[in-house]
């Protein structure tokens, strides 16, 4: 594969089947696909994306969607509490594209009113229970602010959008299903109550558990999971893909040998893979499965090797005695991720895209 | 200060301080301060240190090592094993600095006695106790490998090189300066070994934590710390450094207010931090204490406020009632990183050095 440093190996094939096995869940319904790109951060993929019809996504800084609105994204939501610190990019943004921002107290939106130049969607964030952003849905300034929003002509109600990363947590496919439904009542009730004076808004929702699980996403307008592209150990974890079913990989050049604890050394360490972590109750920490490279990709991880500890550059892997005695320095294994968004964004420059 | 995103900032002060307190153990010592540039990776705080008179680094990669050389370093070490896939580089760089390469194994100097083009000094690895790398101080791969080395005239032998990282799980200052006595036994015996056919080898020591805390470096010929220029709250709780000597804090702009939980959430998440964190037996995790922003710097940690949770994106901090009661969204608040080296490797682009 012609590998001198980490590499993140991305396989085209495994990317395309997960995006149309995700699509294919949205056939004859009216629920709309809307992919969170802050996982892959790539233009390649973006590509891919829209050759499978996709055309509206989400976005996690105000410099991701400059990003991907200079390479003909003309639809994006930046699904995080505005910033305004950058207003100025913002107005240069939503002179350009559609543009969706999220709000999620009275102080935002009044500032936004102020300085805000040009058009842009207003989604009210929803906290559903991870408890990280949005208001409650009792919180009365959600009336305050649907009604500043519907005041001014450069804003839009969208609707109300939720991330639900509380499934990242949950023990399970039903407690996830449950969040879900749970998520999917709270929204439905604050929709009805608004639809009549605004017809339009929709309910935006968000996660790669729940979105890979469930089958039935009635009553939500838009889903907007964005893991899923790649997916990784801790989706796997969570019972949310398969191992055949992770679409990266990185590729890490061996540097050291330690026969007597059955022990490699890897280069690739947390400026790679990052510190991310499984964590077991015996105090043991799993940053990463080990595959091999084949012809076009990588086997399944082997049994009982494992990468347990990351240092800056270092990556130190156990491996069983039968794949101690086969390797030499200068080979490339590959390592399974823990979490393919964090270590995506780091090995943004250093990536191969395979099949 | 002018921020809009997550941006590390520099206290130019702090650095010259930290790198000065460093330099002055070793007046009046034949123990050299060859500097781990890992932890900056920048070519300003590079030039820091050329003012305070250094003139030989450490570094933990090829890539590294490049950017360094074309800015006019030319004696580096590169204190990582050797990866041979990168030997078109290394000879290239071999061919325009003094480089200094580390070798653990026989397997991989026999490939550089075949390929290199160069003149490169080797340091043959030693494990001190870390168990990461390095050879036992009784492999008998030592002698094979210095054996060789004198054989090869592109090659010379510069002697031991020891990274003591399992100071960092130490608990407290006498059990980290016995590793430091420790190590410092272990090759010393080696180098009176070796010392009369090869009268020029060196004993090379590097980690902050002990060298931060140790006053008396009789025996090793260089010391090779990389965090203490910074330091950073992982440090502060070993205990090699005050929270005041701490050089860099990320500034982050607040995007939502949460005054039910006393929570604020700000601009500044895994990708600007890293996911490190302290943790405690009550399962609490630390991801970075929180300071104000002043006119030349910023306060004292605010007692009572810290990081608690860090998505892609988000940081989750909670703050005693009467900061939140006068914090808005939009200001700027700052973060002391759990460990900076990572965190000023994400934000090698969005940077600001102050005073």
């Amino acid at each position: 594969m012609n590998i001198k440093i980490p590499t993140l190996i991305i396989d085209r094939k495994k990317v395309y089947r997960n995006i149309r096995n995700m699509q294919s869940k949205l056939l004859e319904t009216n629920t709309i696909l809307r992919p969170h790109f802050k996982t892959h951060q790539l233009i390649e993929i973006g590509h891919i994306f829209k050759q499978q019809g996709i055309n509206m996504i989400t976005v996690s800084s105000v410099s991701m969607a400059m990003k991907f609105a200079n390479n003909g994204w003309n639809n994006i939501t930046i699904a995080f509490p505005v910033n305004i610190l950058e207003i100025e990019e913002i107005n240069n943004l939503a002179g350009s594209i559609t543009l969706n921002l999220l709000v999620e107290s009275v102080e935002s939106l009044t500032f936004l009113t102020k300085e805000l130049k040009n058009f842009v969607g207003i989604f009210v964030k929803i906290d559903s229970g991870y408890n990280r952003t949005g208001l409650i849905s009792e919180d009365p300034q959600i009336d305050a602010i649907v009604n500043q929003v519907s005041k001014n002509s450069l804003l839009k109600f969208e609707g109300f959008l939720t991330h639900a990363g509380h499934t990242y947590n949950a023990k399970g496919q039903g407690e996830i299903l449950n969040i879900l439904q749970n998520s999917n009542d709270m929204l439905t009730h604050l929709k009805q109550k608004y639809v009549t004076d605004f017809p339009d808004i929709k309910i935006s929702y968000g996660d790669t558990p729940s979105c890979s699980l469930a089958n039935n996403f009635d009553g939500f307008d838009e889903i907007r999971p964005g893991n899923f592209v790649y997916y990784d150990v801790m989706q796997y974890h969570i019972g949310s893909c398969s191992l055949e079913e992770i679409a990266v990989s990185v590729a890490c050049p061996v540097v050291a040998k330690h026969n007597s604890r059955n022990e490699i050394v890897v280069y690739g360490g947390a400026v790679h893979l990052t510190k991310e972590n499984i964590e077991a109750d015996n105090n043991f920490k799993l940053y990463g499965y080990i595959v091999n490279y084949t012809e076009d990709g990588w086997t399944e991880p082997i049994p009982g090797a494992f990468v347990y500890s990351l240092s800056q550059e270092h990556g130190l892997i156990k491996l069983p005695d039968k794949y101690m005695n086969n390797i030499n320095i200068g080979d490339v294994v590959g390592i399974l991720p823990i979490h393919s968004c964090l270590c995506a964004n780091l090995l943004n420059d250093d990536y191969k895209i395979i099949n």
